[in-house]
């Protein structure tokens, strides 16, 4: 892989260095022991260009816990096996509550508001498992993840899966409510299980940033030219993520960064600049909505200095 | 003013001409007889390039009541009142409910969610009119109207206002409602009578197009090379635009379309190109959300034709 | 007027007495002057059994403002006018919400739950006006208060009145809420006038036992034997104070105190022992359901000692 | 058992032959087979007094879903195991939301409103568990029932409970969603077990009726002297059936029948005249609040024609 132009990655590594400087770091999440005990002054932040080239900067190669990310992909994934038919079990409009509200569910008789709060993610898990073995179900994630980053390294933290597991009441009580009106198809503890396991797969920035390539560039892998999904999928992909990839930060989030997202609790941000590059960064500690404070700020510098707002120039 | 590029202007013609073939129209407002009693066949659309070209189809010089398009106006000009200090009086994130609910007013202490809802707009009106006589207040939001658009024939259609006035208890429920929690200042009936006569501003797709420039002329007039707002500016008022410019059907217009844009129930829509072109279109029967149907369908093929979305190409 | 029976006035003397010891007294309300300034050490406290006599004790003479209270008088003069069409425009099902909550309006289309939260007492006040001057409506409710209590010095507090009417936004917000789903058919500012005078009607705990007679002796003046209303009515208009009559606070009452009653902000509460007595006490000081404090456990006291429950000896 | 004053046998006898003849049945549960294919024209009455004497009409002797109306005895059993500590699992106060709503739970932070709501009568039997293995609890609350109907021939219907576990998300919805703010202990699957198997005990009016009495005779069984529980916690119950008895249709019940009752989805009532009676009515049609059409209808020809109602005569 080749280095990226010196000018990005100057600036990638100023932004890196700026944020390690900070005070202010937000909560790290601590409902799991595993995601309680991460190191809130870890940061890492990696642009890769549409000629391939990575910038780096900060914790760059350290893993952490995708979670909520993984939607993403499982969004990209259920679209490719059932297309458009997806919109019949979850909407795309952005749900004006918190990420495990319920309260929305029973007003619109149990269709999640879009695939990006965990209803809706919970929903497209059971799409994507449609009568499979929650095993297989996982491996067909789980090589999706690899093929995107290019690299086989990539698992999933069982203990993280675990925990979820045992603590994730809110979830299975969406999960049942769901099924309660149909739109959960299989065994709840099937999806729930599949679920938990994506949520918790492991990944550093570099190859998070590497897996979201086809996002920025067309639906294309930029390094081999191969389509993931056909242009205008990825295009609306973004779209989701502009509107509903922060929770109910997902309009503050519009309106610093300007990008297209998709943050975790775990701290990790995918964000998008399309056409230009795809963008990882991961800072432990969460603002009031449940997004990486650092991570957030650190994008809001970056398409500052770069001009590379979705919204102008 | 010069001709449009050919290309650009086919493109739009061709999209006018489909669009009066089409036979789904959706439903003309009939909440107040001016809006009743609108042609249903009506359709215009505009396009205004950065070079200041413009391409029209349809009945692009036919004026309209703008209604919620001014609500993108009236945040411009408050936030060039008192910038950042807005959003102390409200948010900026999706409302994931319909234009006019009062439910999230109670669980939120009265601060509207974003400028776009009624109850923002009401918000905004009444930052705007901070002491003044609702008179003069109006007087700036028309001058403001008519300097945008270069066209001092723009007007405000008084029987619409009076109509709406009469008629526009759910309003002022939301007025009082704010008032209750201190959010609106002036006296309900001033905040509500400018804010009804700024819904009943008549504006044809052209002057439209044109007031809607600086937004994407990175805040400038392309023609004078004048600053309307600074550039940031301009970015984040698109950003709040492309997430909460089309009520409950945000989502779906970003999806579909891919840009920006302010809807009004009198069938207009304003859409920004950043960097490539502000766009207008008019068609009076909406969709279930209480946006412009056909208008929305004519900017999906006007943005894949010319691969305008800012989420890809 | 004949003594009450000893043992009736020893226990109710008894408890004035215990009340006024207690340090706990709540909390007066303060959203207007004329009541934040009124002592929250008074208490008084009335019973008047089948034969008319009187047990009084503490400041049983004093007149407070009876607010809430008024929406028994007001729901009984507008099922004598209109009968069961009333139920058209409001409903008889707890609340589950604060007495002034806008939130069931928009889920139920414009029908207040109940006659006694806010918006349903506002909506009865409305049929109550139907048509006539405020000035008239007002006389008419004012004459029924004063036969029920057979005292025409009973007036309205002008303050209160208009203090009310300058503060009360939510309100305003309810009746024009009301009014957009066409629940409300008169002007709104008529209704509101009506409903801000009559909640401002002053009584003193003996006006107010005196007026609540009808409803403990099957519909009738025991004194007099004149029918007030039909039997039936007394008992369901009874049945709606013990579901609704306190607010959220009233499932507790039933719980507690086990007699049909109705609160006032102004912590005068009217209670029913029916077939036994007609009840009124007053303690300024309210709890967190806006219900008085002293109020309902003098009341709870009283039913204890006197086997008054209708749940049971 | 002796026979029932002529005059009561009659009325019974004559209501349950009225209710025979009507054409208007409601609407019979069909969410379970087993419910589903009752007879819709079925129709029973029981009324015992205080001496013990049984009144019964129509189909008094058949075997009937008990469901929700178990969770009046429940109740009764939770609180004598922890008195007045029950309240800090589960509130008191009607909820204004059909019988399964999770909305108000995410409101009030996982604390159901009351024990009669699914939510409520979940967490009451989770304290009834409380750490006990399933089947124990059981046996204890079917115990519980024959002790108080003085009739050991009373079971479970297992076909019933085991639909209700096959098909009831929406409460393990409830269950999960609780647990999650810790208001349920148990696991899950144990709490769901009972619940489910309580609401599925089979009873006829007349053993209903004789469980019911202690609530009718200031908690004692009028046939042995026996307390079941003090007078003041009847009454206390009594307060609760009255208030949330009957889902959103407990103020309806007030306003028509004026007696304390609890329904369930079989079509069974339990009603109690305090001092006067202990009533069960079946009529397997359900009104559009999920109570028993005929079975409401009776009661309020009984209390009306007896002069019961608790709210007058």
């Amino acid at each position: 892989m080749s280095d990226a132009v010196p000018d990005l990655d100057r600036v990638v590594k100023e932004i890196a260095e700026e944020m390690r400087q900070r005070p202010d770091r937000g909560e790290v999440a601590s409902y799991i022991p595993e995601l309680a005990r991460v190191d809130s002054d870890a940061f890492g932040l990696v642009v890769i260009d549409a000629e391939g080239r990575v910038a780096a900067g900060g914790d760059s190669e350290t893993p952490f816990s995708i979670q909520s990310i993984s939607k993403a992909f499982t969004l990209t994934l259920a679209l490719g096996m059932v297309g458009d038919r997806l919109w019949r079990r979850v909407g795309r409009e952005p749900s004006g509550s918190p990420f495990n509200s319920i309260v929305q569910l029973e007003r619109e008789r149990g269709i999640p508001r879009n695939p990006f709060i965990n209803a809706g993610a919970i929903a497209v898990t059971d799409v994507i498992l449609s009568g499979h073995q929650p095993r297989e179900a996982l491996g067909e994630i789980l090589r999706f993840m690899r093929f995107l980053a290019d690299d086989s390294s990539i698992v999933i933290d069982e203990a993280v899966a675990a925990s979820e597991q045992r603590t994730g009441f809110r979830n299975a009580a969406l999960a049942h409510y769901m099924k309660s009106f149909g739109v959960i198809e299989n065994p709840v503890d099937f999806t729930l299980g599949v679920y938990f396991h994506h949520c918790a797969i492991s990944m550093s920035c570099r190859q998070l940033a590497m897996a979201g390539r086809f996002l920025a560039y067309s639906g294309r892998n930029p390094a081999t030219g191969h389509s993931v999904v056909p242009p205008e999928r990825a295009r609306r992909i973004n779209a989701v993520m502009l509107t509903c990839g922060h929770y109910d930060g997902s309009g503050e989030f519009a309106y610093r960064v300007g990008l297209p997202g998709k943050s975790g609790v775990g701290g990790g941000i995918l964000a998008i600049a399309p056409g230009k590059a795809s963008i990882a960064v991961w800072s432990p500690g969460l603002d009031a909505s449940g997004n990486s404070h650092l991570g957030r700020i650190a994008l809001e510098a970056l398409t500052r200095r770069l001009g590379w707002s979705i919204f102008g120039t």
